[in-house]
């Protein structure tokens, strides 16, 4: 039974009534979040997305079918009520924002009744991810998510409104483009026009933007969907959302300089937070070397030290190894774990080799100086002294060593580190420790196709004073890119892009493209820098691990409206399902099905 | 040759130097509009976003290597300049925001050096729209392209900052979604993970929106891409975009109101201009009687008149024919025109035709009293001074008649009197005619599937005092839905939608969905709503169209940055384009072409 609202107003919702009201009569809607019998008296707490207000029902002011029908009221019933605003006649809820009031029920309406619902709603939910996703529409209605995506919301009109006040553009670019593979995998769409043909989901408006500044647009911006068909990781969606802009007759100290002041303004609009600008810049070189990560989290210490040159000519052979075959040997001083139990150290080299390690060496120093160590014997007391003096280690801390090709140890060291503060619970969400990481290396040999690919993308202009390397040494040149760093997460990342044809024509030349390939893929923005571009620069942020952050939560399913799951799929739509052979037979496609055993090899 | 910008920095756009800057140094940026030579100096028009600036060269200032570059400038090269704000030299330029002033170049540096464009870069080109959008990137750089994409950008902030003003929430809803055919065909994306499922790109945000109402998020709006694969007529694109709203505890009159103020608002802050509200409301009966359409343009009159009771008896079949089949006649008066030549009113009759109409009856009233007509000779003095009569008609004028079904009296008066208002050029756009329409019917036969299909989508609310009627005369039955028209365009409409089991499981009983077939494709938010759910509605506006028309252009095309062609084609991309075919197999799909006579058909 579905009563019609017809006649009443929605006055206030539930937390816009204060004792500024006592006395008014009010007409509030929302949904039984709970109801109490108490003696001759029925207390419910109704809710919507403002939060929580108590009504009392009392058979004397609302009649006698009225109170039966409050008696009816069962959780998630959606009820629209008339009543008068008073002083709470019992305790004082210190935790409501209406906590010293009620409303004296004088109407009682029921606009929809409710089955119970699979899980309670109601805040810090321990329900199964599962159940809640199928459910998502009753997970929506906890208060932790509405507050995820109210912040959200929020975040958006503010990143909006800073852009447009300083004189960005909003322009939508086109969701069916072009098919032009590199990277990761497009979607596809198939065109019924043109059978045969596909139109791909853009992995972001990457060419759209630069011709765009070709075009003379100056600054665009666009809280653009962007998709990618990759196989998912935790904190990765097939279609995610990026802040993007570029800029035109701007260097990289204008794109800084500029999202710094937005990051400002965003936090500050949207969770009343001060960041301190400008933010630290560290180069793609340093953040390595200290902390064997492009994205470095800044939080906690624990940097890594190169201990090379004084283990050098030891006598153990892993270490003296890796040096002969051009690695290298670094460390990490875990200090104060020294007393770490074997088990948990074996969990560190088992975690370790998860990155590539052959192993990890370690030496634990004891509180009366003495050594627990994996290599130590091979050592001599001098040799020992002096790596762990390299190591500022002192009694009670943990060494741990990393012996290989820069690659493997920079990435077991740097997220080895990362794994013990962990661990450790060094790891505070309350704070947000932001870094800009630049000078990326342009190239990255890819040794699979045996030819170098462009780290950030092939529009990346080289820094100037590297420019002459990209004949002699590619390997070597620094590009003009930068990352954007929080707490160890890329927020985002840009760069300033080539519009010079021969600095462009030499990048295809180093990655291997023939001048057809290059044409052929991105032609039409190559074409258009032909009748004049100017100098331009971009970045795009990752609002979903923005929000994710912002909110302190661990997964980007969390800010996400209708996330999908590890295998692309929607629990609570199945979506992707399949479709009428009629609407294939228009799109002249035909299903090829793999043999089961092949798909599941 | 590409030089660098490297020590300089934009100090200002081409407008925003002024008189105020006389004296100052100043760094410009942007493209050569033109070149003059002029006895020993060089002028140029710089052009960026904002306008046009002149500059100066003389070889006293710049140098004599400065000067001889200057000389070697065409247009849409990209410079960079240096120089001082003088007060002009030469004739005041009116027509230019900066016309009073000029830049003595001090430095000159040639960014990017450009081809001859193919077409001029200026306003209101005359160029053929395929070569255009062929080099779109080129097109866009017209002022007025650029103009009209400033002010969609203009518009999008200010339905945003409104919005949020007024507590709705933006939140995302996704663009691979699970496929509900209903209405227009969807686009499909075959699924990697899940070989042979599909997802489908959104035709609106429709479900989502609502289930968002059922999670209590009250008052949700998007600016969504919406995706149709239709055969594309002018005004279609196959993704166009949605301001997409629902509100939650509402009727008709709360998502009126809220809407007029909104473009109110956006009228305001993107064009200053004020639109009078309350809007003028009509409803879905009102306006086919006197418009002959769901959108009337109400910027001028010649509306339709019944004229049925006066021709009732009359000796011309074709009118007592109609009515004995149960149809109508009706007229317009197109005033003065009764001097038509008989060429023109024969090119009326063929358009007449084109919308069903066998034929269209006309009488033209000479200046002396006597007739011109087509059918004058079947009826009698009396009777056609009567129709006269009931026509308004006075001499000089031209009346037109059109007897048939009501559907198509109506499709071919209310198409005629646009018609005839275009070719007397009676609609201005500088006019801007608001309109609800309101009380649609809830539901209309379609003759090809023999069943009634909804008007709006099956989760239109009929009237309540209708209600009654869907069982006995469900064609009769009007619907809780609402249009908003602008000078005869549509644009945008929405609906009180469906919110009690009872009344949802008999629309689909009407529609003849079984209630597997409804659960199948709708299932989670039927099970939604099993969970308590707010009386809710909502509205959609398509952002092209009002932009189109806030823009006074004839198609949407020129309020989109990178639109598509009636084939769904890019033409300056080549999308869609055929896909390696690994991508194919790794998707388990493959062609399935249709004999090209076939596909020909």
């Amino acid at each position: 039974m579905a009563e019609s609202m017809k006649g009443l107003h929605r006055s206030h919702r539930c937390t816009e009534v204060s004792n500024a009201n006592i006395g008014d009569t009010v007409t509030v809607m929302g949904w039984v979040q709970k109801r109490r019998n108490l003696g001759s008296l029925i207390f419910v707490d109704l809710r919507d997305r403002s939060g929580l207000l108590q009504i009392i029902f009392d058979e004397n002011d609302i009649g006698k079918d009225g109170f039966e029908k409050a008696g009816k009221l069962r959780s998630e019933f959606v009820v629209a009520i008339v009543g008068t605003v008073e002083k709470r006649s019992g305790a004082v809820n210190e935790n409501l924002a209406t906590g010293d009031i009620e409303i004296r029920a004088t109407e009682l309406r029921i606009l929809s009744e409710a089955l119970t619902p699979p899980f309670p709603i109601e805040e810090g939910s321990s329900t199964k991810e599962e159940l809640r996703l199928k459910y998502r529409y009753l997970d929506l209605r906890r208060p932790d998510l509405q507050k995820n995506l109210i912040l959200r919301s929020k975040a958006a009109v503010a990143f909006r409104s800073f852009l447009a006040n300083e004189g960005f553009l909003e322009i939508e670019t086109p969701i069916l483009q072009k098919s032009t593979p590199e990277g990761a995998r497009d979607y596809l769409v198939p065109s019924r026009v043109h059978p045969g043909n596909f139109y791909a989901l853009p992995q972001s408006p990457q060419l759209f933007k630069q011709l765009l500044m070709c075009s003379g647009y100056d600054r665009y911006f666009q809280i653009a969907k962007c998709f990618r068909d990759e196989d998912l990781r935790a904190d990765r969606q097939p279609e995610f959302t990026q802040v993007d802009m570029e800029l035109s007759f701007v260097d990289i100290d204008d794109v800084i300089d500029v999202n710094e002041r937005l990051l400002a303004y965003v936090f500050k609009e949207t969770m009343g937070m001060d960041i301190q600008i400008p933010i630290q810049r560290m180069t793609y070189a340093e953040a390595m070397d200290r902390f064997g990560s492009d994205k470095p989290d800044t939080r906690f210490g624990m940097e890594l030290k190169n201990v090379s040159d004084v283990v050098k000519g030891c006598g153990f052979s892993v270490f003296t190894g890796a040096l002969e075959n051009g690695g290298s040997v670094r460390g990490i001083n875990a200090e104060g774990q020294g007393a770490m139990p074997r088990k948990k150290i074996d969990a560190l080299v088992e975690f370790a080799k998860g990155f590539g390690a052959k192993g990890l060496a370690y030496l634990a120093i004891n509180e009366d100086g003495t050594y627990k160590s994996s290599f130590a014997k091979f050592m001599t007391e001098e040799e020992l002294a002096e790596l762990v003096a390299a190591m500022d280690g002192k009694p009670g801390d943990l060494l741990l060593f990393a012996a290989d090709r820069n690659k493997v140890v920079f990435d077991v060291l740097g997220n080895l580190r990362i794994e013990i503060a962990r661990n450790l619970n060094l790891l505070s969400k309350d704070q947000f420790n932001f870094l800009w990481v630049t000078e990326f290396p342009l190239l990255e040999w890819s040794e699979e196709q045996n030819r170098f690919s462009a780290m950030h993308h092939p529009f990346t202009m080289p820094m100037d004073e590297d420019l002459a390397l990209i004949d002699s040494d590619p390997g070597a040149v620094r590009a003009k890119a930068y990352d954007i760093v929080l707490n160890g997460t890329e927020l985002g990342g840009g760069s300033v892009r080539i519009y010079q044809s021969d600095v462009q024509e030499k990048m295809f030349e180093v990655l291997g493209f023939t001048k057809e390939d290059a044409y052929d893929r991105f032609g039409f923005l190559l074409n258009a820098f032909k009748y004049g571009v100017p100098p331009h620069a971009g970045l795009a942020f990752g609002l979903d691990r923005l929000i994710m952050l912002m909110t302190k939560e661990d997964s980007i399913r969390e800010v996400i409206a209708f996330p999908k799951v590890k295998d692309a799929s929607c629990l609570m739509t199945d979506a992707p399902n399949v479709v009428d052979l009629k609407q294939l037979e228009e799109l002249e496609i035909a299903l090829a099905l793999k043999e089961k055993a092949t798909t599941e090899q």
